[in-house]
C-alpha cells in the first residue's frame, strides 16, 4: 500500500517469484518454487506427454495486449498441444525472460493470469525461471499423462477417415485485423470486435475434448497455423490426402456476417492463424462414437471432409465443388512483423 | 554445397527444425519433432524431477561466445540442477529465441553443440520450438528421474551434518573477469586464461555424482550463484546455520596461482557466479560412504565445513578463523550490465 509516486525498494529475481508466483505454485510438487527441481510421481501405466511453446512480443502478441491475457496465451497454446494428443493436463513450468522497461504491475497481472488459468484448466505451475531479456519472451512446457502407449499422433490417419474440427474456424485470424486496425474490420459492431478479439488474445483449448479424442482418433493436431497449412502437415505426416467441404467448414455468427461478401476474408479463416481448435480424422465405424462422446464433454465438433489416398495437397473445395487456390496456405507467427525467419545474408 | 556468395532459398521455421534439430532428436519419443508433443515413459516406482533455466544474451553468455557453448552452457545448468537433486537425466526440451541477423551458421554451430552434450550425457532432445525473439534467449527444460520420493531437497541439513562441495571454486568467475577483458587477467598465462574462461563459458555439470548425492545427501543445490550466496540459501530453506573453513574451500591451480595475492579476488571465488558445482550436505555417519561413493564415481568432493544450529548467516572463516565480512554475498546473473531487476519507477 505504497505511497502514490513513493520509490519502493527495487525488486530483485528471488523478490520477483516470491511476491508473485510462489502464491501461484501450491502443488506440493513445486515446493514453493524454492528448490531447484520440481517432482512430479506419474499414474502407472501412463506415459507423460510434454510439450514446450513460446511466444514473443511483437510475433506471437502486441506489446499492448494486456499482461493477463498474454499469460494465458502462453499457457493455452500448450494446453492446446496436450489436448490433440489425447492427454490430461498434469502440469507446467514457465520462463519468463523480463526486456527493460517492465513493471510490477505488468508481472501482477501476468501472474494473476497464470493463476485464473491454472484454476480454470487444472494444470498447476511446477516451478520455472524469471530472467532478464532483451526482449519479452515466455516459454512455457507443459505435461500431461495418457494410457501408455496411447498418445494420438498425426501419422495414423487413414483414407476414408472423417475429417473434424472443434469449434469455429478463423475467429484467432480476423481478430488479428481487429487488434492491428485493419480497416476492413472498421466497420464491425462493437460486440463482433469484442468476440473476435478475443478470440486471437485468448484461445480456448479444448482440453475437454482429450479423452474423445484419445479413445476415437486415429490421427490429430491442434490447429494453430491455419486449418489448410495444418491439414497439409497431418496429412504430410500420414501419406495421405484429403477432401475438404468448405461449405461445412464451421464460422462463428460474428466471423460469419464479416466474411460474408469477401472472399480473400474467407480464404483468410481457412490459412490464418490463431485457432486453437482441434483437427482430428476418426475412422467412420467410430464417427457417432466420436461424435457423442464430443457431445458429452460439451464440445462441438464439425465433419469438414474425409481423408482419402494419395500424396496430393488436400482438396479445399468450394460451393460450387472447385478447387480453391491460395496464395499461402499456412499462417506464418513469424510473418507478424514481415520479417520471417530466413537465412542472412 | 551452395556457391560461395550465391544467395540461398530463405530458411523456413520448419526448414531449420528440419535441417539442424531433427538430426538430433533420435530418441523415439521425440517423434523426429513432427509432433505436437513428446511422450515419456517413466520406470515404475521413480518421480520426474524437471527443471526449467533459461539464459538470455548479454546477462547469461556473451554475444560474441561460440554457438555450441553457449548451446551446451544452456543444457549444462539444467544438468547440474538434476545432479542436484540426485536425478538421472532422461530427456529435454529446447526453446530457441533468434533474434533479427542470425545466422544458418550460428544455428548449426547451436545444434553441434547439443548434439554433442546430448551424447555426453545421455540426454536426448525430446522436443521445443524454434521462435523469432527481440532477442537470443534460450530455455531448456530438462527432467530426470529419481526413486520415488527420493528427490534431495535444500530443506534436509541438521546441525552436525558435514558440508561438502564438489571439483573447485571460483573458477568461473575469474574465468568471467577473463571473457569480459578486466585488466586483473591480462597478466595471466594462456593456459590458465584457458581454463579459465573454459570453466565461464562451459559448466562441467557433475552427473557422475547423483547417484553419491542421491543416497547419502541430506541436502543439496547446485553452485551457480557464488558458494557464498547459494549456501545462505540453502541454510534458510533448511532453518540451520553453517561454518566455512575458506582455507579448505577447493581451488584449481589456475585460479588459486591468479588470487594469491588479492584479497578482493579471494572473495570473488567465494560470491561470484557460475561454479556449477554441487554443494550438499552430509550426516556425519554418512561420511565416509559418502566419500567413497563420490569417489567411486571419479568425482572429487571437499569437505568445507558444517552445519550449525541457529538461523544466523552461515560464517564464512578466514585462516585467523575470523568472520569474513562482504560486499555482496551473492552473483546476480541480471547484473552483468549492472541492470539488476527493478521496478520501474
Amino acid at each position: 500500500m505504497g505511497v502514490p509516486g513513493a520509490a519502493r525498494p527495487p525488486l530483485t529475481e528471488h523478490g520477483l517469484i516470491a511476491r508473485y508466483f510462489k502464491p501461484v505454485a501450491t502443488v506440493p510438487g513445486a515446493f514453493a518454487l524454492l528448490d531447484d527441481a520440481a517432482a512430479f510421481r506419474p499414474d502407472p501405466g501412463t506415459d507423460l506427454v510434454l510439450t514446450k511453446d513460446g511466444i514473443a512480443e511483437g510475433v506471437h502478441f502486441l506489446s499492448d495486449d494486456p499482461p493477463d491475457a498474454i499469460a494465458q496465451k502462453a499457457l493455452r497454446v500448450n494446453l492446446s498441444d496436450l489436448t490433440a494428443k489425447g492427454a490430461t493436463p498434469a502440469g507446467f513450468l514457465l520462463l519468463l525472460g523480463l526486456a527493460p522497461g517492465w513493471t510490477e504491475d505488468w508481472v501482477a497481472g501476468f501472474a494473476a493470469g497464470l493463476k485464473a488459468d491454472q484454476d480454470a484448466y487444472a494444470i498447476p505451475l511446477y516451478g520455472g525461471d524469471t530472467i532478464r531479456s532483451p526482449g519479452l519472451v515466455i516459454s512455457i512446457t507443459a505435461f500431461g499423462t495418457v494410457a501408455a502407449g496411447r498418445m494420438v499422433r498425426r501419422t495414423g490417419a487413414k483414407p476414408g477417415d472423417r475429417l473434424y474440427v472443434s469449434g469455429t474456424i478463423g475467429d484467432g485470424a480476423l481478430g488479428l485485423l481487429v487488434a492491428t486496425g485493419d480497416p476492413r474490420a472498421a466497420s464491425l459492431a462493437m460486440p463482433d470486435r469484442d468476440h473476435l478479439l478475443s478470440r486471437y488474445r485468448l484461445p480456448q483449448p479444448r482440453t475437454d475434448l482429450a479423452a474423445a479424442v484419445a479413445a476415437h482418433a486415429s490421427a490429430a493436431m491442434d490447429i494453430s497455423d491455419g486449418l489448410v497449412g495444418d491439414l497439409d502437415k497431418l496429412c504430410g505426416a500420414s501419406g495421405v490426402s484429403a477432401r475438404v467441404e468448405t461449405e461445412a467448414v464451421p464460422l462463428s455468427e460474428q466471423a460469419a456476417g464479416f466474411v460474408s461478401n469477401d472472399e480473400n476474408l474467407k480464404s483468410l479463416c481457412l490459412t490464418g492463424g490463431d485457432d486453437y481448435e482441434i483437427l482430428c480424422t476418426v475412422p467412420p465405424e467410430r464417427a457417432a462414437a466420436f461424435e457423442k462422446a464430443a457431445d458429452a464433454a460439451g464440445t462441438p465438433v464439425t465433419a469438414i471432409g474425409e481423408i482419402t489416398a494419395g500424396t496430393d495437397a488436400p482438396a479445399i473445395l468450394d460451393a460450387g465443388g472447385q478447387v480453391i487456390r491460395f496464395a499461402s496456405r499456412a499462417f506464418s507467427h513469424v510473418g507478424m512483423r514481415a520479417d520471417h525467419i530466413r537465412q542472412s545474408e
